[in-house]
């Protein structure tokens, strides 16, 4: 796949870095350029630190190269705490509110030499009331959400790597409408001191990149493990389970021939592909996720729904907040045994198989700006706490991008990555 | 068990006021006047808020009846957000810290009508390094930690209720050295947010009371869920397993007098009385929490280590962040999955007994005032996710107070208080 945006990628960045060709100042004004040019339409931006991103990176520079991040712009949604900028979930409720301290994943990128560009556009707490980005292919069309500017961002070249965070489908989804590479991990890996919690359960950060090189490097210093190169070489042809789901009715044109085109080039290259499907009891999963995600969140936003409830949007209010009220004890614990069995159930799944190959999204980005789709193809994997990949690379029937969606065992994120990269490089 | 404070429970408080009996500000007079008696030695409160309290009492005095709690003074833990009150998580990296917002238990405490009487000292980031509190019972010995505010400002009668948290035995141990209730509910239905998080899959919140009715009041109001009275008289003598720990030689004098005492008793009175042990690999839990609590931990306090690792004590350097540091992807995520498996297995502990019957802490709380004594008697059930209850009422050799912990069913965690409180009916 050619990269549109021609925006050097974080390893390559790095590396050049790193050479002397390049000091991490030049790198922020490329950026900085790219971001005069195309956050007008865009708008993925809710807080830009152009001047605080040219002071750290002149520190960067005089300190000489450090981290495996040394240099490299970074977005980060606007429900993660940054010292000192703007932090304000799209929501009036937090206009004036300016952290003192930064979240742990903040706080690890700037150790490893990121830059803090700029806060991006979250849909209200990371929910479904959409900000004003658009999709950098089309302005007219969602970025989806709720990491609507992450996506757009990184799409449009803005910023090499950005973090998301999803509860349903808020990283994978917009990946997919984007057409970049996103990566929600195995949950609980990467902390989420400091990111606005909705749901205990559910809520797991992600990554944006251009590259599946470049999540590979972001995720090893999110978990602060050793950075590894994606061996893709080493992968021996991986056993493919194409999942076509209980929901393909809800798919729009050019999904289903995204994912077929990437499984019949697998095919070819020599991986063993073979439809799968998961058991009954799976298709519960998205209503596990309504009913987790509403009763944890409603829970989660005792302060501002009592006390700044008129400064809540009707979606979020009569939304997850009025399901969140109406959901018992009871049904809350149902879903919530009903993923913890049906998570070590999935372990069992990847005895046959290395991947599951999916939707990442129902296709195209949706028209219109006031809604950023369904996470229909999402949410069960969210409640699995198993890491996902979306790779870019198909267009639908009106030219928007389409991903698919990989799926790996949890606790082997990396793993995952290298056969994405096997993946990538065969079929797309 | 007769009350050695003379101090009203919540629940008598509430209905004292609701009958007109008593104001909202008569309360919070009668407990300020038992802070300004007690603090001086037990120095329970990282931040008192008198003035506070007295407007809050009355403003609902004004307005006339209204929630569970209405007009009950309350003390939090000090990692716990409260909105225009300093919340410093007995930390210098934190002295200036006010938070603008509520935690999430914060503002349902007091959209029910508690009132925040203040900030309890906790441990340093609800790890170790404890602060300057004292046993109620003897101020020559620890109350416990790391919630050590909370379980002593209880036990002295500052507050009838307060709320800690357990990443280890953070709230079960020390009811047991302060001789009071303490209450760890199930993982997740209580939320985290607003909360400093360390370890996301183990933080859980708990409650601190002088009865059981105190505590299934206060759980109502937290989780957002209707009222129940506890119906000790409707519960039939329950099935109990005596669980005495693969850990046995670590417990002091009167431990395990205290819980064969409370299971004769029980058995006396009708109840099904029998040891019970756990299938060998359950004697890891403890070690399970050590790793995923320092690997979480290690990164949940990215910012802090990184940018003001000199501030940071010695116990937590070269404690639960070096352990972080050092443990390896691959520990920490095969200790996830230990935890795990066990909790299923857990759930089917239930299928034979009630309850679990065990040692709240290794005995009477040490001399010293610079450790809090060992979770090894609760590490195992923070990482099962299950409700506990401390029910205080035995004492050890030197008189001091020695608890047993009752452990109930995930998910159940009201049932487990109903069963607490027959058996304190019956045996304490």
């Amino acid at each position: 796949m050619t990269d549109p945006t021609k925006m050097p990628t974080a390893t390559a960045a790095a590396a050049a870095i790193a050479a002397g060709k390049l000091t991490a100042l030049d790198l922020v004004e490329t950026f900085l350029a790219r971001v005069a040019e195309r956050e007008p339409v865009v708008q993925a931006f809710a807080e830009l630190d152009a001047d605080g991103a040219r002071e750290a990176a002149r520190a960067l520079d005089a300190a000489g190269h450090g981290g495996p991040l040394h240099g490299i712009p970074l977005g980060f949604k606007d429900i993660i705490a940054t010292a000192g900028l703007a932090t304000r979930y799209n929501s009036p409720i937090y206009a004036d509110n300016v952290p003192q301290q930064d979240a742990s994943v903040v706080a690890l990128s700037r150790v490893a030499g990121g830059i803090v560009l700029g806060k991006t556009v979250t849909c209200e707490f990371a929910n479904r009331a959409p900000g004003p980005t658009t999709n950098p292919h089309d302005k007219a069309r969602t970025p989806g959400g709720s990491s609507s500017g992450s996506a757009a961002a990184v799409a449009a070249g803005m910023v090499p790597l950005a973090l998301g965070t999803q509860t349903s489908g808020s990283v994978i989804r917009p990946a997919s409408f984007c057409g970049v590479h996103g990566f929600k991990g195995s949950w609980g890996e990467i902390s989420y001191a400091g990111t606005k919690l909705t749901s205990g359960t559910l809520d797991t950060i992600g990554i944006y990149a251009r590259s599946l090189q470049d999540i590979a490097l972001y995720r090893a210093v999110l978990t602060d493990t050793r950075p590894m190169n994606l061996q893709r070489g080493n992968v021996p042809a991986p056993r493919i389970g194409v999942y076509r789901t209980p929901f393909a009715s809800q798919a729009g044109p050019g999904s289903f021939e995204a994912l077929d085109a990437v499984a019949n080039a697998a095919s070819k290259a020599g991986a063993l592909v073979a439809d799968r499907s998961l058991p009954a009891h799976f298709g519960a999963l998205n209503d596990a996720v309504r009913w987790i995600s509403a009763w944890e969140g409603a829970r989660s936003l005792a302060w501002e729904k009592s006390f700044h409830r008129d400064r809540i949007s009707p979606d979020l209010r009569l939304g997850r907040i009025q399901d969140g009220e109406a959901c018992t004890h009871e049904v809350y614990t149902a879903n919530c045994r009903l993923a913890e069995r049906c998570r070590l159930e999935f372990d069992a799944v990847f005895d046959d198989i290395d991947i599951l190959l999916t939707l990442a999204s129902p296709g195209e980005a949706p028209l219109g700006l006031k809604e950023t789709g369904t996470a229909v193809f999402n949410a069960a994997f969210t409640a699995l706490h198993v890491p996902c990949v979306t790779l870019p690379g198909h267009t639908g029937p009106n030219g928007m991008p389409i991903g698919v969606q990989v799926v790996g065992k949890r606790s082997t994120d990396h793993r995952l990555l290298e056969i994405a990269a096997w993946l990538e490089h065969v079929a797309l």
